[in-house]
């Protein structure tokens, strides 16, 4: 049975990362949130699934998943799920459980990413939030995205397996969810990821590495890959797209 | 061999997830970063591991786990790997996949916590951010701690084994983190929760229920229970309790 991918329609978001382990796997699935309302997808579907049809296992957000009986939310969980059926995930359980980590430290950067347009609350307007939006942006692309970036950066770097691949020496959801973030990062801040393939050459080559991948590349070329906007999380608003930012008093 | 725990001294924090249900199980651990410098614990032992030790599976951020050659970092994932071993984790795995959602949402709504503190940079003082952290404050309380709450109530409540946990017929880490989250919002936000036992009841019941629990309750009892203070996740800033927050224009 093909499974059920349940984000919303329009955006890339946090359903991409899913998106992309099936892509990359041919695995048969039917993106929910993006069929015809008539066929019984939609928005409609979602919400529906959200409002208790998914009972008694409630999820609290897109994106989620059902496989038949299961159904898993969140993107490192849904990924982890995934990796052993579609062959992306390692074998040993140290180093599973440590692809996991990685997932999750990218779910922490995703969700800062997304705070640095959205730094009060995700209910209003970007334009109500505009000015603590600059300050959070400056403090994200000038502290944290390069402890980011370094951290993976050395991670590909200590893998003994060689700096292809995030874990191990096969392909894992992990090195298809960096192309995504340095994709999404290229589009939202191309001045201050202005030279990133100097200072992060594994962490670039690994994402030129994945995007010709022939099923990944067939998949970018596809309708199927909606184009960045100012809907998702990596959205490009020049202000925000700032140098990095002047240091201040330090914690806490 | 003892786990180890590797977590700042001096605050419950994310740790104190990892440490309740490490504490439930009477499992034998070594609260890394609390232990004196001289017998190779404190800060010095938590940097060096950040810094290299761990390598090739560095972890990002405290804190993480070392169950000898294993190295589990970020609370969901560490939750996840320890369930089973301390028979803290539901048995089929459409179940454990839920409840790793559960914990995952949880994880979310504690960041969440942290941010109507820190809603502009964790780098900068909480008082260079205090007008920012009163709006994000009002937001969370009007909108999402709501949302948040209603939904773990509704999870209780959907349980076919019933609402005394939130997975199954038994205690999963699910249940020992949800008390914590509830003891926590209760120090920081007393106005905000006033009354919440009334719109909460089944998470009102199931927190008071794990915190009479034999092993909980003579943790919660002796010195290794660090206080809530304002260094932690939760902080009491009186300025930040206030009451539901305006409904403002709607997204996004």
């Amino acid at each position: 049975m093909a499974y059920e991918l349940f984000y919303w329609p329009g955006i890339q978001g946090r359903g991409e990362f899913v998106r992309l382990a099936l892509e990359e796997a041919e695995a048969t699935y039917v993106d929910v949130g993006r069929e015809p309302a008539k066929s019984g997808g939609g928005v409609r579907a979602l919400m529906a699934m959200l409002e208790g049809e998914a009972r008694p296992r409630l999820p609290f957000a897109p994106p989620f998943l059902r496989d038949g009986d299961v159904v898993v939310s969140h993107v490192a969980n849904i990924l982890s799920y995934l990796g052993p059926k579609l062959g992306l995930a390692p074998d040993d359980e140290a180093s599973r459980v440590f692809a996991h980590g990685l997932q999750l430290t990218i779910t922490d950067l995703v969700s800062e990413v997304h705070d640095t347009h959205h730094p009060i609350a995700s209910a209003l307007y970007y334009e109500d939030q505009r000015n603590e939006a600059k300050a959070r942006a400056a403090a994200f692309l000038g502290h944290r995205l390069p402890k980011y970036l370094g951290y993976f950066e050395r991670v590909l770097n200590d893998n003994p397996a060689g700096p292809t691949h995030a874990v191990g020496d096969d392909l894992t959801t992990v090195d298809l969810s960096l192309f995504q973030v340095w994709a999404g990062l290229a589009y939202a801040f191309p001045r201050a990821m202005g030279g990133a393939d100097k200072r992060y050459p594994a962490l670039a080559a690994l994402a030129a590495s994945v995007a010709t991948r022939p099923n990944v590349a067939a998949y970018l070329a596809s309708k199927r890959r909606i184009p960045f906007n100012e809907s998702g999380i990596f959205r490009h608003y020049p202000e925000l797209d700032q140098g990095p930012a002047k240091t201040g008093r330090k914690r806490s």
